[in-house]
């Protein structure tokens, strides 16, 4: 996209491959954890909807947040599995989102990485259910044991987890991009207001998973803070690299139809700002975050390269 | 209902009275949780969703669930603040159910509790992330440290509550009613199917308010056992009280239509077993929910109580 690699400096030689590395883990554990067989406490585990969490879940994504989670964890030494695991309960959080947002009382959408929406594949209080199965199976993957030996950090997350993704944060910026489109009566489209916005609707969740990956690792206050100013400078980024390709991406690349933030009335950035003016806030937030991870000199350099990803992606 | 009351033994005396001032305690709780000022990691509350989780959440309710958990609780010396907010945290799970099951998609549903359900009140898409938050919030208030200061017993009651809600517990209940009501292709309305069913819909989240109870008191393996048995007979008498409801209580009592579930095609112990087989079977099941209780002699009187209140509520 618009030469940003070049701007922004080229990528680490190998973080294709390790992005692609972590995305199959991910994908073989979301796969594990979606099998027909219950669990402990669990009484039977119905297989149209196992099916449609499989089709939810399993249907690609860089999953970019577990990576996130990943990598920051590894920054503070802790256990990969365990971390993957951690991102695998993520990446359940941020599909349901997806499956829930499709739906045609929401954005009423039938692609999703070039492949029938949940709702299509099967039907509306199918994928209904879908997104709400994903969503619990989110919270009880985190609190297992194998996340962390020490319960209180696996509770820490559960909580950080929820903050992230419910009312105050992803599902209250859906609310309130809904509200954007006029749904609800005036909305003011102001940069404040689509700043918030998208903090809350996407943001939210990058963050967490950077600041996951330092909890789990039981960082220091400080190195805390630091993972969070990273987390959102990557968040926002994320949203403007979005809005950017939804107006200048095409279709077959994206798996699903461009230029419909503009037609449903969204509100973005592209729109407060304009693309010319989009685009430079993407740099300066990549500069932003590359910066930020400083105290960790070139043991963050993956996560600078996940950051110059994020605003260089192509779907 | 039937003359269940004279048939299995009046109440305890002040049980109406303990019980309403339990649901006073857990209306002010909800309340507070759902009020709009943001959470420590949250970022803003939008103003409609806290509205629409308020109308889904502050309706009314007897708030069994919490009952019970509360009374489990108790029966293990645990402090009754952190059971209370248990029980909160499991009440938002339950509504949050109530919410989407009502939705178009699903039961379509216009009255709950004799007021307008979420999406009548609001909207659709409105009611799609109501449920979502309350489900999400209920994580963040288990694992709160105010629940207990134990945060095993925390992420214990996470994993549980969401073995309990998710794909092998409450919403792969929903999925099997849909599937009964012959949505997806032919269903077999066994005996078995619907026990199934029914315990993974209704029965698995009124077993969980039995076991959190014992597992926040910290109770010993026998112990936890025993509730577990008690939990899963209420269970079971909630849900085949419930169907007798439907076929025989009047709308005007219920909030709601009666005789729905035939209409809807649903699958019923009363169609099984029909309606003197299914009151013969709830007497026998209070009768075993009263029994598992005997190594507590007295001191769970008021568990047995609410047994016998679950089977003779009349709406």
């Amino acid at each position: 996209m618009l030469g940003l690699d070049a701007v922004m400096g080229a990528h680490m030689p190998d973080f294709d491959a390790r992005l692609s590395a972590t995305a199959a883990e991910i994908d073989a554990l979301l796969s594990q954890l979606l099998d027909d067989k219950p669990l402990p406490g669990e009484i039977a585990r119905p297989s149209r909807l196992v099916r449609a969490m499989r089709h939810a879940v399993l249907g690609g994504g860089k999953r970019l947040r577990p990576f996130l989670l990943v990598e920051s964890a590894a920054l503070f030494g802790a256990n990969r599995g365990s971390a993957l695991l951690a991102g695998s309960a993520l990446e359940c959080v941020h599909c349901y989102s997806l499956v829930h947002d499709d739906l045609p009382a929401m954005d009423n959408d039938d692609l999703r990485r070039g492949r029938p929406t949940v709702h299509k594949a099967f039907d509306d209080a199918t994928a209904i259910l879908t997104g709400d199965a994903l969503l619990t199976l989110a919270f009880d993957v985190m609190a297992r044991p194998e996340v962390h030996a020490d319960a209180r950090v696996r509770a820490a997350l559960v909580v950080e987890l929820a903050r992230a993704a419910g009312l105050g944060g992803m599902a209250g910026g859906q609310m309130l991009d809904l509200a954007a489109e006029g749904r609800f009566g005036q909305f003011t489209h102001g940069e404040k207001e689509v700043a918030t916005l998208q903090a809350m609707k996407t943001g939210a969740l990058i963050r967490f998973a950077c600041r996951a990956g330092a909890i789990l690792g039981q960082a220091d206050v400080a190195e805390l803070a630091v993972l969070d100013r990273f987390g959102a400078a990557v968040g926002q980024a994320f949203q403007i690299a979005d809005d950017l390709l939804d107006v200048e991406g095409d279709a077959a690349r994206l798996g699903k139809a461009a230029g419909k933030d503009a037609a449903a009335g969204k509100a973005t950035l592209v729109s407060v700002l304009g693309i010319a003016g989009a685009r430079a806030r993407l740099a300066a937030l990549v500069t932003e975050a590359e910066a930020a991870l400083a105290p960790f000199g070139a043991r963050a350099e993956i996560l600078r390269a996940a950051a110059r990803f994020t605003a260089a992606r192509q779907s």
